[in-house]
């Protein structure tokens, strides 16, 4: 239980009422900043201000999933107000108090370094990346499904990179019953691809292993899809990049040979919000009762 | 090899496009009734006019999945013409000639009985049943992942009738990570349901074991979702029923609770038009086969 | 609850304890002959003899998976008795009495014929020839690997039918990563094959499709694993035959051609004892109550 | 191709013939040491002894999974030679020569430091280790089937560890129908196996987690089941300890308290020797090969 720690919510979207539900079964004592527009009707939970908080007690504050812009103001979609965190914010908080957020910015960083305060920083997180893989890789079978005039089933597939999110693809789709090969340059992600029944490739090798390729979906945020590499794939293919911008495909050459490619970020607020809010409830909670019984 | 063999393709959508390609690669000699409006340009394939064919030479009749209507129309995507299968063109064509449609009528068989030829009726085929269930249980993914805001994984799925679309559906989300439970009235389909690792309850206890349902899909043709079952259900529960109208869920009543339930047909043609064609080009195909190795 | 219903189960193996435990559970009354050498120790469970049992009463007769022999006399592991079931005691029983065994013969049948009882034989029906399916498959996966000096893994695994044991083979060994055919001569079998990921053949094929197999386990009782087939198959290939006597795989030849195979008969009692008593503890139980509820 | 390449495999067992198969494929030069009980017949591949192969042309040398005995012997078990590579040796290969070995030894070390020339450890590699996994899962399903007397379908069977061999373990235990837990301290393999449907446990609530475990496998180098833990265990659990020497599980007690356990070192030998052989023999050819390119 995280009874009576004092936890300070700044903006956010609907994956933040999952956070809130969560903290206030845990019993803690949530400050919502930016939920004006919102009946938040939990046990331990008020609206208030961000002058009027009682940062003296504040164990934790938590920051939306894009954390603090570049203008220093953090978005909420459930508030037209303009809201700010500022140093003077954090200096008044006690020694422990830790900012969590989604992902972070050099601003943040600053702030939070003058002020001497510990950011966790949730996307880095392996153990959030890979449960976010769950409704990534569900948002990229919608996706497929949607945009191609066959079925998963018996269609050739590469997942490319084997990481966090690329082990979940390929998985997934395996298990739907494609023909998945897996491009990766590490020799133990390829032994892992023939372990879980995949065709593994190294990457030095796309070129060739595209050229019968119905689907591909990127995972690697580097240009590896060139359009050599484009320029023999088959006409019908549909190319699905998941990786950051820029992403790993060479769309314009992709548009301009006709063959479909996507950009898709943010999949597991886009198909699945609730679980996403949950998956990150979870471990923001996790984190706050450890840091809670290290004290 | 088809070689020679003519074949009389009337109306349809973009199915008949894969059939037509496969009867080509075989060697068939293929007579297109209905489709002036695309540019065929398969080897062995021409564009006729109903009248104009060459009827004593006719070893089989393909008509479209939906057969023939009941103002005894046979639609055509490809064709603003009225085409109409008239007894006198069967009467003409050899004993051996085989009439296959996607589902029969009442008007259809009267005509084929009196000509004294047989008819196939692909869709109440077992193996044609089968290999549609792939394609439907991909759309009802997709229907799924689209109408929910939690992931597959992890919610609990209630699939209705373990029947062959049933198998497909609950192997598919089962593999996905949900909790699939199985409702049947077979020992012996409750017995596989828990071989496959999902949990089987009998349609008698339907009420208690969908208060816990997160997704519903059904696919047994027989109201049995009533009123006093949906009254238990959860608030954001998901219904989906596959079966053929009037379909297994009350949806009037479902609407009226505020349930989000939905009756969707034809998921093979929406979501995989390609993989729906060649299932019936290769089931087709297979059977003319044999007629020809049986002659 | 089976409260004060009066079962009398005479002979059998290890099978038995769990039933006894289960109908115990359920407040049966049982009466146990031939299990001199066990103790019992159950609430409700009595050790008698045949001819002391107070037949008037009793509701369900159980007799052992092998049922009664061609001597008359009954099998027991735990007894140097020698056991009979007669027409005399079954004349006493009401006429509700119900006999249960594994298989039947023809004495027995003539036998509940003459007193006009019901005979239920258990290892006919669907449900329990399913939930065996699973230790039967273990036990295959067992001696698939011992018999072998390669993984199942990678390994070219034909099951010949996809009954009630073969699909339960196939699912088990695809999932072990090993490319599955699958051999039957119905198209409905032929396509579940494909949807599971399989790759089907039609049995008038199957010299050409064992030709490459490492691995074949049959389920089909009757001869089709002629030396015809044999003679063309792989020198390290592995046969199991499931099948019950004489089994499908000529036997004889494949030894003499220097293959490895074997008839491997009652898995599940050999494999996992305690789960093949929970399977006709549960089967019976079920039927036990649906009778005593119709009455 | 590795064409003219001169290879030295010296000692070792029956993984080695398929190595040599391997290396003669590729159209490599070999020289055998210690096989002079076996027939060779590879094209290529001749047997020498160590004072007559002429070391100058030598680009790599094959020491057996064993690598060199502490005595500086090499076993094989197609000789009963006494074997030794020596430093002499060594220093006659050219810069670019290199030793591979399963496992590495001061003596190993030392001498190969003296001589300049490189070890490549094989078993250190995560691609063996990988590969390797794919057998030690089926031998720990093959021990486990053997060694309880119910099915691992509906058993709850506990993976400690979720590196290189437990992520095998867990999902082939997973896909049999277990209901797996995976206990491991890291966050990131507890999201993994939540990924894969397993129940995840932190290291810390190991004996909480185990008490309900029909089956153990330990994967983890370090005594986490302790007699604490193995005290809250149920009579008939079956604890499996693949972890190399002296394990993880404390053997003495559980033997004390009655429970069946065992350690079982060399699956991948033990169940698939020719597999394992395989594994070392592709392994080892990409590394010649891409030394060759650079070269
Ligand atoms: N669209 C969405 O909804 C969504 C959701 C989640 C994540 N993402 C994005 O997806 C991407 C992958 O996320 P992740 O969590 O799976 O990351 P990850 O675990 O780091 O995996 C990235 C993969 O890319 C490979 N890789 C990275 N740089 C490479 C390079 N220069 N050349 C070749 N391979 C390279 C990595 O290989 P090594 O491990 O061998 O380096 C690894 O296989 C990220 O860009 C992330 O932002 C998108
Ligand atoms: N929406 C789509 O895109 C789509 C696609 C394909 C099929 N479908 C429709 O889906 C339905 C199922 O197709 P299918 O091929 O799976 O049929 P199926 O193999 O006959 O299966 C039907 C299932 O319903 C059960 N059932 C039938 N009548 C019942 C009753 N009165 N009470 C209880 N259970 C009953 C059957 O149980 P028993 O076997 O024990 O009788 C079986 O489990 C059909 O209506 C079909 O038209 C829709
Ligand atoms: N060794 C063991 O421990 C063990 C355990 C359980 C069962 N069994 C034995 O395994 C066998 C299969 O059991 P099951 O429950 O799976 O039976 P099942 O459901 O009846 O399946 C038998 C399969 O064989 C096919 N078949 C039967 N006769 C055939 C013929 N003349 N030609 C071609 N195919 C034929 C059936 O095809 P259709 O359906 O198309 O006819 C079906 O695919 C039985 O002999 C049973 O006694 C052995
Ligand atoms: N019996 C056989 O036939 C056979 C076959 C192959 C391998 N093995 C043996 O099996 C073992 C595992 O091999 P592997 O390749 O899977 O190794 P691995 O990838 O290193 O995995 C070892 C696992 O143990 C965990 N671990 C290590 N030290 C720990 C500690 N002190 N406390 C808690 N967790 C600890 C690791 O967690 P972190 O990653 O978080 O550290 C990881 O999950 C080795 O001992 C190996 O020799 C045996």
């Amino acid at each position: 239980m995280l009874t009576g720690i004092h936890v300070v919510m700044i903006g956010g979207d609907a994956r933040q009422i999952e956070i809130v539900r969560k903290l206030s079964t845990l019993d803690a004592r949530v400050s919502l900043v930016g939920f004006e527009q919102i009946e938040a009707g939990f046990i331990g939970v008020s609206k208030e201000e961000m002058d009027d908080i009682d940062w003296k007690t504040v164990e934790a504050i938590l920051l939306p999933v894009g954390g603090i812009g570049n203008d220093g103001f953090i978005n909420s979609v459930f508030s037209s107000n303009k809201i700010k965190l500022e140093a003077k914010h954090l200096k008044q908080t006690p020694e422990s108090c830790t900012i969590f957020t989604g992902i972070t910015s050099n601003r943040l960083e600053k702030m939070a370094s003058q002020a001497k305060r510990e950011i966790v920083v949730l996307m880095n997180r392996d153990d959030v990346a890979i449960y976010n893989s769950i409704p990534t890789a569900e948002g990229a079978v919608m996706f497929v499904i949607q945009h191609t005039d066959s079925t998963i089933h018996g269609a050739n597939v590469a997942i490319l990179g084997l990481g966090r999110i690329g082990m979940t693809l390929a998985t997934t789709f395996k298990t739907l019953g494609a023909n998945v090969s897996v491009g990766d340059k590490e020799s133990a992600s390829l032994a892992r691809a023939f372990q879980l029944g995949m065709k593994p490739f190294h990457l030095d090798d796309i070129k060739q292993a595209l050229k019968q390729a119905d689907v591909v979906i990127n995972t690697i945020p580097a240009k590896i899809v060139t359009s050599s590499v484009l320029t023999e794939m088959m006409q019908h293919a549909f190319l699905l990049d998941l990786a950051s911008k820029p992403g790993g495909i060479d769309h314009d050459y992709a548009q301009k040979r006709g063959l479909k490619s996507m950009i898709v970020p943010g999949l597991p607020g886009m198909v699945a919000p609730k679980t996403a809010g949950k998956i990150l409830a979870n471990v923001l909670s996790d984190l706050l009762l450890e840091q809670t019984r290290a004290q």
